[in-house]
């Protein structure tokens, strides 16, 4: 599956940190084409799992969470086309078959292996299929066959493409290297959100754990394309250590990159999507805040269609902060709005920077900008903050970014017309 | 504008009740059509409003706001295709000014006279043409010359149809007759939801305002075409008192049935919308989880589609309930999923049912039910409860029903199409 010429040149040279491999194959779910992957790592290394909080959440979820509390794993098992969701005690008896399975193949104990699935919900694996699978392999090991794009292509579902994004440690020979699927919140039967990142870069558990949730925060919790909630949301990060110990600052700052790069793929590519939007909230009264008002921007069909009809309707972003009532601190006459760093409100453009302003809003990457006046603006955006900024609550100012796409005729077609 | 020939023969003849009358004109703002209205009661009476919680509300909400909470007024004015918000110190000054002007044409008090608007933000009235349409009436007083349905068509925006609904109260002559436009949370600049009920009966404040908060929750804050809330939401009732004293249950009773089916006339008339759909939650923990998960149903982009498709995809009611994080007693194993009474969850239908399902989901009124199996279950549809049951808490059960809408490519279509 590697090397396939559909794939953006950009990533398809993409290689695996020291210290990890991946296997892809067809169980032939849906069709033949992969929907079984596997990352490994050459022995148990620290890793960080963070999950869905759906109250539907599949055993695939149950399972790897309870496998990686103790902050170490081996392999990430993915199958794609059946999510494996509302399936019962026996979805809960195939998901930790398989994974006892890939354990032995691995000679890694089964608490090791960690597992996510994406796909349709309600419907059991077939697990006559499966266990054929892992029967060609009896005695030997599962084939080390993919490279990063490779696996990121077996774990699509509705995804038109695969992501792949990586970085250089600054001051270190080490990488990281992120795969990832779906398209955020949304949850269209098929498009759960699953991300790995895998380092060759030695950090403790303690220091990945913390690192990991900051840079989610800001990049795939502040990723939505239609506020709804996949049941098996997934996100694993993987640390060998091949490569030594690198400067926390310059790691955190390499894994932002990586992720808040996988988060821009997986908003562009949203469903029926045109258009990457972006809502910046600066001036808040403090990072909750902020983060609370961009993402009820960014949530708006109404913000969401006005972007899709290239229309600089301020009024509407006025409407979603005006949603935000429990916020009574928040003061119509203090707050600015803007379009592409041009403000909108309370000063209004003349003809002619309306023009450019349709203009800017036809383009594939739209920005939003609001300050609220509460407080001074500090740099929001992930993409300029750097990696020591985000270690210290203290300097992640009152601000926020949130990732997304427009709403579209597309949107509604590709939901509607898909028949269970 | 009375007797129009194309509002539905249903409600072309509803009367007001005894103490009320309409004024309907046409200050010019978009067009010649009607965009000025006033109800007048004869003399000062008693009043409850209800307002948008938004923080960008405008002066008219300012206002009315003011100027009800002594329970009492005479008039209520609504200028339509201009809402008057976002427009600074002048626009509070020009509602001021409208306020003051139509009280000394009905010889009122200006503190017993409400506005709403409704239409684009950012713009201010145009004051000359008010001034100029007030002037005609001088030394006179308003025409008395609007039906309920001349007033529900003066105060459309981008609503297909003008929306009346009447009952009468038991045991009484007295009736209740209430208008409504808009389409609830939306927001398309031009769509806030306004609401005015009058009546004949004899009720004291205390309990009017009782009544009409328990109603309003259970219509038309249970009303969702899009999760956008406007900035100049308003529901007002007045109470002539000119029919007598009426049997408190029975008041209930008939606000309930008209604000339920001014709701679903709203819900119906969403912007794109083909279907009326419902979400009914029972067995719920408390009332107020019923309506959150029965809310994020409703309010599920996917859910919405699903529904536009005619896909009885209960994967995807599964995924809105599992949304719900926060409430940590939902358990999935206890949950039940039922699509207009057929249950599909955890007991699948056959072929045959399928079929019938999927013709019914063709139809245009889809109900969708859930049972979260931590209560017992209790009637939660406000159409099938009695007026005492909602005057005691402790009957209302652990269940709600919320009203809306499916989402299609029309709604895509007037919101990204709609230009400033």
């Amino acid at each position: 599956m590697t090397g396939n010429n559909d794939d953006p040149e950009s990533i398809a040279g993409i290689s695996w940190p020291a210290g990890f491999s991946g296997h892809v194959g067809s169980i032939g779910i849906k069709d033949d084409t992969a929907d079984f992957s596997v990352i490994m790592a050459d022995r148990p290394v620290t890793t960080i799992g963070m999950f869905t909080q759906s109250r539907f959440a599949g055993p695939s979820v149950v399972v790897s969470r309870d496998h990686v509390a103790n902050h170490q794993a081996q392999a990430i098992v993915t199958i794609s086309k059946n999510a494996n969701v509302a399936t019962g005690v026996d979805g809960d008896l195939n998901a930790r078959e398989v994974v006892t399975a890939v354990g032995k193949l691995l000679d890694a104990a089964p608490e090791d292996v960690l597992i996510a699935s994406t796909g349709v919900i309600g419907r059991q694996y077939p697990m006559d299929r499966i266990r054929d699978y892992f029967a060609q392999f009896h005695g030997t090991t599962l084939t080390a066959d993919a490279s990063p794009v490779g696996v990121a292509r077996a774990i699509m579902t509705t995804d038109t493409h695969p992501k792949v994004a990586t970085a250089h440690i600054a001051g270190s020979n080490a990488r990281i290297v992120g795969v990832a699927k779906g398209v955020g919140m949304i949850e269209p039967d098929m498009a759960t959100m699953l991300t790995y990142l895998v380092t060759d870069a030695a950090v403790d558990a303690t220091e990945l754990d913390q690192a990991f949730r900051t840079v989610v925060e800001r990049s795939f919790n502040s990723l939505s394309v239609d506020t709804d909630t996949s049941t098996s949301d997934t996100a694993i990060v993987m640390a060998s250590g091949a490569s030594g110990a690198v400067d926390t600052a310059a790691f955190v700052d390499a894994l932002m990159t990586v992720c808040v790069n996988l988060t821009e793929q997986l908003a562009r590519d949203g469903e029926g999507a045109e258009t990457l939007l972006t809502v910046t909230v600066t001036g808040a009264r403090d990072p909750q805040q902020a983060r609370l008002v961009s993402k009820t921007i960014l949530n708006s069909p109404l913000v969401k269609t006005a972007v899709h009809g290239a229309d600089p309707n301020w009024g509407r972003v006025a409407m979603a902060i005006g949603k935000c009532s429990q916020e009574t601190d928040i003061d119509q006459d203090q707050v600015t709005i803007s379009f592409g760093g041009v403000e909108v409100y309370p000063n209004s453009v003349g003809e002619r920077q309306l023009v450019e302003l349709e203009q800017y809003l036809q383009g594939n990457t739209v920005s939003i900008e609001v300050d609220l006046g509460l407080s001074a603006s500090r740099p929001a955006d992930p993409r300029e903050l750097a990696g020591h900024e985000f270690l210290d609550p203290e300097n992640l100012g009152n601000s926020w970014t949130v990732f997304g796409c427009d709403l579209t005729d597309g949107y509604v077609r590709i939901n509607a017309d898909y028949t269970t």
